[in-house]
This record gives structure tokens, C-alpha cells and sequence, in this order.
């Protein structure tokens, strides 16, 4: 089952078209999103989700979102939900029908856990390194390119993950030019060696991960390091352990990354699980 | 006045709500699209916009767009119009519902010439040159990228253009960080020395372009030399006259680019917009 919400509160169903064709979310990427995880009835990080959609907007200089009106949006797919004990929540805010009043649309919808989300979280991923084509240094000096906001334009996300499936591999682990790891197309990198867990910066381009964050709460409160800087390839590579990190696939184990299998990492991904889990 | 027709011929109006939210050009930004300029009644370069729609499907790996019922829809579009002698015709092709029967969206869109479109036309534009943050070296090697696909996911085009505005320009020509010229986020780039026209090549990771191409075929048959090859800033700056060349927009002077007015093109400008109108 799948639930919709359109953010004036009318509830719905995702099947009736209630989208304009000059929407510029449609005709141009032109808006924000986000996914959230929820458990029981419960949004998982749900303030850091909605904080990232006010940053994301903000980059594209949308209408800085009515966060009471997402707030409700939100409650009104969990109060509508017949489906099982988890949902994936994703909240879409574009900049509207470009021959509109000048209103954005917004919605959040209310959609199942598919089976490929429960393999990867059970038995980890095949991932590779992809190229993403730009060095960080210009991510500050050239904001219209967008690094680091969640746009709807994730055609680029989507043919990675085309060609890591036509290579064989389920996930993508992007990387700059200046050899620096960045993020998948859609979750974080996370390393663990010894007592310290690493995760890559947002000063690279790349998005601040809300499971990550929460994973790094509950680890460091535990007694790991946690680092957040930039990492090379290399440092990838010699890490004692590779996960992703994504609202709805949780924390991944990477078991193969570009070809090579890594040594497992089984306990130490349920160690790191269950530190996360703890956050809930 | 506004047409829309679906790709399955079904003639209806804009403003209704004929998308679902759940489609991945909303979602992903996962479609192509093309906008022709129709004067009198006919599509200008209908075959090239086909041709690299077709292509840009090819970058995405979406099915085949089906050619006979692309033509069928546009002549429906024309059957329809009872607008003014121009009109801008919008194809929007998308992968299509997430949760559907895997069948893509397409439709079609007449819709009338703006006012800031016209008074381009006529008076010329102030560009701005903006890093669009990638080395042209990457194009072939890395075609996840997408670069030269005519995609939905537009967010960092309509980006640059807020940024243009705000520094008081009208238009953008992006420069790759080997310091070569590419293209505007919705134009071509041609200049004008002595007896040649330049413009950028499709390998650099730009857009083939229609109505350059128009252009070029008609100032070949009057005589000038055109090259289609990587262009400096440099050589960009020292050329004796700059132009973009945009279906709908045709032949655009730039009268000012990065601070620094050019010299006066208005003359040439006028030749070139009688050499391209010559083609039709």
C-alpha cells in the first residue's frame, strides 16, 4: 500500500495524477527531497530530515518550507498508514507549475520497504567507484552547481546505479577527481578501523547524512572516535571496514568494493547496528 | 493560450493535473527533453530535435522513443493551436511511474513566446562566464555523468540563471575548469571573426545544437568558414562578436559579457538572423 499527502493536508492516493505537466519539478529538477525512515509508527530523524530540506531549499532558492505545514503532512501519512511496521516517507517540494500562481507543490508520500532494501541490509553490497567528475575546491566558489543540496535532479545518481548494475555491483561509492571519496548516490560513506569511524565532509559537495549523524551519536557515546574529513581512495581501501550509510537501508555492510572482496565485516556491522538502533 | 497532448493523442489542457506523483521525472529528474520553435504552423529542425531526443533517451537508457507517435503528437499540437504565429513546443518524455507498469510519460506542449524571449531577440543580452565544474576530459570515460544529454534534471541550468540575475546578467556561457568555453544552459555558443564561425564541440560534453547547426548550414552556403572545435576564453573574449544560438530565442547578440561591452554586432547580427531565417 502506499499512502499520499499533498502538503495543503489533502490525503489521497498515489495512483491519480495531481501533478501539472508544467510543473518545474517535472519540466526542470527544479525542487528538493527527502527520505525518511519510519519504525513503529515513528519517524526516524525526523528533524534533521526536515532541516535538510530547509538547506536544500534554500540553495535553490526555493520558498523557505512552511515547516509546520511538512509537520502535519507527515503526521497525516502516519495516521493514514495501513501498511507494515516500516515505511519509506519521502517528502518531494518543487517550485511549482511554471505558468502558476507562483505556489511551490509539496508532498509526502508513504511507500513499503522493497525486498532489494532488506537483501542489502541483511546481506551487504557490491559496490564501485565511480567517478563524479568534479574537484571540492569549487564547491564553495560555484554554488550553482548545487553540491550538497538533495535536488530532484538525480538523473546523474540514477545512470550510476545503471552502471554499477550492468558491472555487476548494487551500490556506488563516487570519487572526485582530487582522488578524494565523496558519497554514494544515495547514502554516506562510513569507515571503521580500529576504534574510529570516518565519514567524508560536506565541504566536499557531497550531503550531510542524517543516519550517519545518528550512527556517530550512538558510537561516540560508546567510546569510538569519530572522524569527519576528507578520505582518499587509498584510505577507502585500507579501511578495516566499508558501510553505507542511508535513512531507509540503515547501515550497509560493502563486502566487494571494485572487485576486490573486503574481509568480513559481519560483527562489526552488527555492532554498528545496534548502536544505531539504539538512537530509536 | 496553452496545448498539451499526451504522447497517446489524448488532446487535453494544461493545467490539469495529468502527472503522477510518483513519476520519476518528478521524483528523479529521469527524462529527457527538447523545445522546438513553430513559426506559421511549422516545427523548425523537427528531425534534429527527434534525432537528439532520441539521443539524450540513449544517455538515460530509456526505451526508444517511439518517432511516429512523437510526430503524431506534435501534429496534434499544431491542429490545435490558436495562438500567434510563433510558438514554443515543449517534448517531455519521462521514465515514468515508479510504482506503474514500467511504461515511460511523454507529452507535448504549445506554449506562447514570452516577452523576455522577444526583447532578447531584438536588444541582445549581458552574459556572464560561470564555472560549470568539470574538465571536458572526463566526457567519454565517465558516461554516468551525462553530460551532452538534454536530461530533466536541469536544477544547476536554472541555478546559473538565478545567479546571472543577481549579478544583473540575462545569460550564462559555462567554462570548464580547463578554461574552454562550453555552452549557455540553454543556448549554444557562437562567435564570430573575419569570415568564420565558431562554436564548441558535442565532445567537450555540451549539447549538439539545432539552430547552430541551421546556422551553420546556411552561412556554409553564403560562404563563411565554421569550425566546430574547443574554444579558450581567451579566444572567446578576442572574438569580433558573440552570439547564442537557442531554438526559441534564434540568434542572440551578447552585447555584454562579464562586465565588458563588446562592440557593436547589431549589423552582423542581422546578417546571421537573415542566413538562419533563409533555412526556412
Amino acid at each position: 500500500m502506499r499512502v499520499l499527502v499533498m502538503l495543503d493536508g489533502t490525503v489521497t492516493d498515489a495512483e491519480t495524477p495531481l501533478i501539472r505537466v508544467d510543473d518545474l519539478g517535472i519540466t526542470r529538477g527544479d525542487g528538493v527531497f527527502e527520505t525518511i525512515l519510519v519504525v513503529g509508527g515513528k519517524p526516524r530523524e525526523l528533524g534533521p530530515h526536515l532541516d535538510r530540506l530547509a538547506r536544500s531549499a534554500a540553495m535553490l532558492q526555493l520558498p523557505v518550507p512552511d515547516r509546520a505545514a511538512w509537520e502535519r503532512c507527515v503526521q497525516l501519512v502516519l495516521d493514514n498508514w495501513q501498511g507494515g511496521d516500516e515505511m519509506a516517507l519521502k517528502l518531494v517540494y518543487t517550485r511549482g507549475p511554471e505558468f502558476g500562481d507562483g505556489s511551490p507543490t509539496g508532498y509526502a508520500m508513504g511507500l513499503p520497504i522493497g525486498e532489494k532494501v532488506r537483501a542489502a541490509r541483511e546481506s551487504g553490497v557490491t559496490a564501485v567507484l565511480l567517478d563524479r567528475g568534479y574537484d571540492p575546491e569549487i564547491v564553495a566558489r560555484a554554488p550553482w552547481l548545487l553540491l550538497g543540496a538533495k535536488s530532484l535532479s538525480y538523473a546523474v545518481n540514477m545512470a550510476a546505479y545503471r552502471h554499477a548494475e550492468s558491472v555487476g555491483a548494487d551500490e556506488v561509492i563516487f570519487v572526485a577527481t582530487d582522488g578524494s571519496v565523496l558519497e554514494g548516490p544515495t547514502s554516506n560513506v562510513v569507515t571503521a578501523t580500529g576504534n574510529t569511524l570516518r565519514t567524508t565532509p560536506p565541504s566536499s559537495g557531497i550531503l550531510r547524512g542524517t543516519t550517519q549523524g545518528a550512527l556517530f551519536r550512538a558510537a561516540e557515546r560508546a567510546g569510538w572516535v569519530t572522524k569527519v574529513e576528507p578520505m582518499t581512495v587509498r584510505e577507502l581501501k585500507d579501511a578495516e571496514a566499508v558501510f553505507l550509510a542511508s535513512s531507509v537501508r540503515k547501515i550497509t555492510r560493502v563486502h566487494t568494493l571494485d572487485g576486490v572482496v573486503l574481509p568480513d565485516s559481519s560483527a562489526l556491522h552488527k555492532e554498528l547496528n545496534a548502536l544505531y538502533e539504539s538512537e530509536y
